[in-house]
């Protein structure tokens, strides 16, 4: 039986209806919400030729038995942020559903290997700042021991709100376990960016995840009375760190996919008739090379001594967060453009700028590969989000034949 | 008799002991302390042949009544910002409180024109927001209306700290009557600014206040994700702000005294991951003259559109405040470098920065002149302002020299 896109986009809207409101959807990882999306899953179930539990980690497995215990994971997150969009997380687990249900009644139950669907817990952080929860304790890349304080808005802590959807903090590194016999990871994901969009295309091969590099930076000059100061008697720690948010876009500009974002400024004593004697600004530098994304933040660094140096000022860096960038497996990225020009004619090869779970799971040494699919405007974590019919309709097919070709390859390997 | 400055320091120093604390001066206007320092100063004039009344604002007004209604008038303010410095404002009052010692003593008692002193109240403007009340009240430039809706951080009204003060809201016109037989006015200050002693100078001439234009300028373009957004598809607020805040510069000093000031940057949503869609930014321009403030003013507006059109972004100016450049007397300029120079042996003519009680005394069309003597490290509205000791001596002397030459040019002008 071949896919049927038209059930995945129905299945997304029945999702919608009982998880989303006015503003968006509202499936925030340990909530209730969340639960009933994933109870509304797993009534899917009902019939159908699959096992289901939950991990240790609350990571929801729905398994297909085949002839070897190699297995092809298909997977994505169901959990949202707060005021979400109806794609975000929940197209990956919908489509690859669709995909499991196709290749169950082809293989009347019985594929060569064994093909499952996760469900990734807590992928947004959205409650708790944590994001990739599930798919990091698979990885066993977690950080139990940092996360342990972490508390909601409301004072609520990590551990309870775990403890009251069954995950027990000191065990979430069982769900490790569930790597035995993963042999490949797909997951399927809109784009959230404007990429595709620009170039017209419905749909795009995913390269890996781009290394990120995050760093507070404080230039601190000399405050003064913007009336009695003259121009040259001035150590403005704005124009200093003005210079840098400007550098750093040519920068980025010397590599085709790397980005450079200064996010954040704020200015002290911040007061119209003040010379500002300090400015804190945020970095955030990303790209799929990790010489390059070095590279970049060393002339960033350079470029802000520089600067504090013409201005009188002083410079200090903290890093605040980074990551390596992670690369996808060659043979996957090759069937999944394969995958996409029969579907599409067309393909394209980008990196992802934002992380997802698929990046812990290339970590935990498993070959993995994303397809993207076209994001309107580039809107994401909005409920303005949306994609074409149309190009749902081409990710739901050019995944399934994503899946049959990663099946085929791995069962051609032996199991 | 000579003036004699260590009088005016030990004077300076008894208001220090009696109105600071370790954290510097608080003689907020309408405060207690405020009304101590001021009972202080009543106290002082015990024994002398001194009329002293407050006017309708709250002014205080000391007279040493001459052979004519004509009148010299010299004052400054006794009341400070919180946590301010020993010298500014109280140092014009008290160094022409010991001029007016000195002409009593040599015209024993009967100068040939009255002289009259005043402490302005509520210079700073540091509790209620509203700068130079009492002698914008004087000069009838004051603004009932829009100031009588003030609070300060408690919640206390200004009519209602007035009036604690013996000063009723609806009358503070009334003290435009003390104008009666104005014919010059004399204010020494510390200059709050690096200038003099940048150029090694003890003194100098005030050719007038800068006028002031002060606007909030809001970009605006569109927030997006840090990693999925490549560089040429953003429109990046802050970038076009960054481009102001270093193009105020050249504008600014195509002008000798002419300053530009970019005091407060906001970004929003103002995170590490995320674009600058929105960035609100102040500025305040500063020139003595005209037309130079005009052209600058264009000339940042032309450059923040232009910058806008770059990044894809709009531009909105709003003006939060401006005043025009205010000139002083070109005779009473000639009489300060006079007395300047035969007392220090070098003058240096500059525009004030900040605005004073000067300006609106101006305004009202008397002939007015300033002079300031040399802050060190250009500090002020801090416990650290300092000026020399020996600056300070010449500044009394000097100002002593500059009030003696234009009681004579009032004298010989008849009364």
């Amino acid at each position: 039986m071949p896919v049927d896109p038209l059930r995945v986009i129905s299945d997304l809207q029945e999702l919608r209806a009982l998880t989303a409101d006015a503003n968006g959807a509202q499936r925030v990882a340990w909530s209730s919400v969340w639960q009933e999306a994933r109870a509304w899953f797993q009534s899917k179930l009902e019939g159908l030729p699959f096992e289901h539990h939950y991990d240790a980690a609350g990571n929801s497995w729905t398994t297909l038995r085949g002839g070897s215990e190699r297995a092809l994971i298909l997977g994505s997150h169901l959990d949202s942020v707060p005021n979400g969009g109806w794609l975000d997380g929940c197209l990956g687990v919908l489509a690859g559903f669709e995909v499991l249900r196709s290749l169950a009644e082809d293989f009347e139950g019985e594929p060569p290997i064994t093909i499952r669907l996760v469900d990734w817990a807590d992928e947004e952080g959205a409650r708790f700042g944590r994001s990739l929860f599930g798919s990091s304790a698979f990885a066993r890349t977690h950080t139990i021991e940092a996360d342990r304080g972490r508390t909601d808005r409301d004072g609520v802590r990590l551990e309870d709100a775990l403890r009251s959807c069954g995950v027990a903090m000191d065990q979430i590194g069982d769900a490790a376990k569930e790597r035995g016999g993963a042999a490949a990871y797909l997951e399927l994901h809109i784009e959230q960016g404007p990429v595709l969009e620009g170039m017209g295309l419905p749909l795009g091969v995913v390269l890996g995840t781009k290394g990120v590099e995050r760093h507070a930076i404080t230039f601190l000059g000399q405050e003064a009375h913007s009336g009695s100061t003259p121009m040259g008697a001035r150590r403005d720690a704005l124009a200093a760190a003005a210079k840098l948010a400007l550098e750093i876009r040519p920068i980025a500009r010397r590599h085709p996919d790397a980005v450079a974002t200064m996010g954040s400024v704020k200015t002290f004593p911040g007061i119209v008739t003040a010379v500002v004697g300090r400015c804190e600004a945020t970095l955030d530098m990303r790209d799929l090379d990790a010489g390059v994304l070095a590279s970049m933040l060393a002339e960033a660094r350079a470029a802000s001594e520089r600067f504090a140096k013409e201005e009188g000022c002083t410079v200090d860096w903290s890093r605040i967060w980074s990551i390596e960038p992670i690369p996808f497996d060659a043979q996957l990225i090759a069937f999944s453009e394969e995958a996409v020009r029969e579907t599409a004619g067309v393909s394209h090869r980008l990196p992802s700028g934002p992380l997802h779970d698929a990046a812990e799971v290339a970590r935990a040494g498993i070959p993995t590969v994303m397809m993207f699919t076209q994001s309107l405007a580039g809107l994401s974590h909005n409920k303005a989000e949306d994609t074409r019919v149309e190009d749902l309709t081409l990710a739901v097919q050019a995944f399934d034949r994503l899946a049959r070709k990663t099946l085929e390859w791995l069962s051609e390997r032996g199991g």
